[in-house]
């Protein structure tokens, strides 16, 4: 996976943004350690997914490329296939959710990919892509289990190290894990001695589970207000990734997700999704015992509907 | 002034951030030009104020230092001077209108300052800060009407050009003027040939009618939701400096300012509060026949209670 993290990394070279990398004296004191942070609230269309899919659709051939693709996802892969897809004029159809924020919806539409909706309680969403290869021959670029799509994630931990250095901590959220086991392959390999801990909706534990028990868990639409964490379970190649490469999980509680992003909407003003501030939380709640170290985390992303500031921050004090 | 704001850099060299400068494909393609966002929303306390303020109590003799400093703000100055006397060593105090933005006063307070607050529908802030000065031997920091605060906000243009090069237009949101006085000063001495404009809320347009006719106008608390712009009049300083450099100014509606706020938030994912998104409204909203040019903006600060984004919001289309 490590040589396949650097090839996607040429692919995306022009295309995908290199995010900048943020550092906050304010919140190092409050963590107590040198935090780096990896801005993929800034990459295109919003989130790391963008490069997995772009790395994906790349690597078709003629063939499929001209026949469309179908994926399903509840939100963020979704518009990135879409971009992804306009880019390299690819037709894209996308199996998303009822449920899903509309404000994801509504960019994965305006990049012109078509939208097909289901409801998560009655259907598997399997199926549904299954039939629609059956009778379109599209390919499946699935949200996380596909080498591309973990390939390229990876290339959002290769940057922040290209640019930060050596580091003695990577922390990486975990739905599907395709970002942590991508990011987790070209660290470990990169820089061994870097500690990499996955981070997980308490409510959603399923991959924590399953990495300790060495036995693949499932959480069923798991209540979690980190959206895109919600996958039922790791697939059949970020479990294997995770459990060579990862050397811990952790988890955080809802109220633990939103102080933290609060922290960043309101001290270092950027806009971060839950999911994307899961990897920050242990951290800035000091749930483990570091002190002084150098520590990367990947915001892996900003989409939520800024409206719900409200009613999202409702039990956070200043 | 060009050579004050010189000598303020230095001052301010590892004091205050070099902020990043955006920009955006998206935004580009939307306005019709290359936009450069000076982001003044990641300075210290949250916007450029803390420039002037910083640059203005570096200057004090030690004496000064050693009685303190009173100043009087709608809320980011005030925070500025508070961070500013931390740093320093200075005794501070901020005399503040009763309704200022509870999330500005916190800050203020956090860093240390005495509060005073007054109601400005009967009081004037500048009879209490007399008082003070006569009762304590205080320093007066005003918020904009002050050689250094000018020199200081000038050098968040003076890091643009730096950064990005030549530049056929700058966009400076105006209140009292001391971004733009400091800002246009500094501009039109390194290159004559850029065109500065000052932006104002439609409602609190005292600037604009004084800069055009070349008499000071006054507005009493204009209603305007860019609460960092209410401020009643141009200073006796800033006025001449604005007649000198800015080559024209333009208003912008409340609805503007908000829709152009709302896409900072929801496309670039930067939290920018209503006076700092004013800047870009009239380029966000095309209301000048501008097309293809490079074009700096000051995007001036991030101190906004994120909690009210849903009312901020509830007239905005996505």
């Amino acid at each position: 996976m490590y040589s396949k993290v650097i090839e996607a990394s040429k692919r995306l070279a022009g295309a995908a943004h290199k995010t900048p990398v943020f550092s906050s004296r304010l919140l190092n004191e409050h963590a107590g350690n040198e935090i780096y942070l990896k801005c993929e609230n800034f990459q295109r269309m919003g989130a790391f997914k963008f490069r997995g899919a772009y790395n994906a659709l790349s690597n078709l051939t003629p063939e499929a490329k001209a026949k469309g693709v179908v994926t399903y996802s509840s939100g963020n892969h979704a518009q990135a296939i879409a971009l992804a897809g306009k880019l390299l004029k690819v037709a894209t159809t996308v199996i998303v959710p009822n449920d899903a924020p509309a404000v994801k919806l509504k960019a994965a539409q305006g990049y012109g990919a078509s939208i097909v909706l289901y409801d998560r309680e009655t259907v598997a969403r399997e199926d549904i892509a299954k039939q629609m290869i059956a009778d379109h021959g599209y390919t499946l670029i699935p949200p996380f289990d596909h080498e591309d799509v973990i390939a390229g994630q990876g290339t959002a931990a290769m940057e922040l190290l290209d640019e930060v250095g050596s580091l003695d901590y990577l922390f990486v959220q975990c739905g599907g894990g395709g970002l942590l086991s991508g990011c987790a392959a070209y660290t470990k390999n990169a820089l061994p001695q870097c500690q990499v801990y996955g981070v997980e909706p308490d409510t959603a534990d399923d991959a924590t589970k399953s990495f300790k028990t060495g036995t693949l868990h499932t959480a069923h639409n798991p209540p979690t207000i980190a959206d895109g964490l919600r996958t039922p379970a790791l697939g059949k190649l970020t479990f294997p990734l995770i459990r060579q490469y990862v050397d811990d999980m952790i988890t955080v509680s809802d109220d633990e997700i939103l102080s933290t992003m609060y922290y960043l909407w309101t001290r270092l003003k950027i806009v971060v999704e839950p999911s994307g501030a899961v990897s920050l939380a242990p951290l800035f709640h000091r749930k483990l015992p570091l002190q002084g170290k150098r520590v990367g985390v990947i915001l892996s992303g900003g989409n939520v509907d800024v409206r719900l500031a409200g009613e999202l921050f409702a039990n956070i004090s200043d």
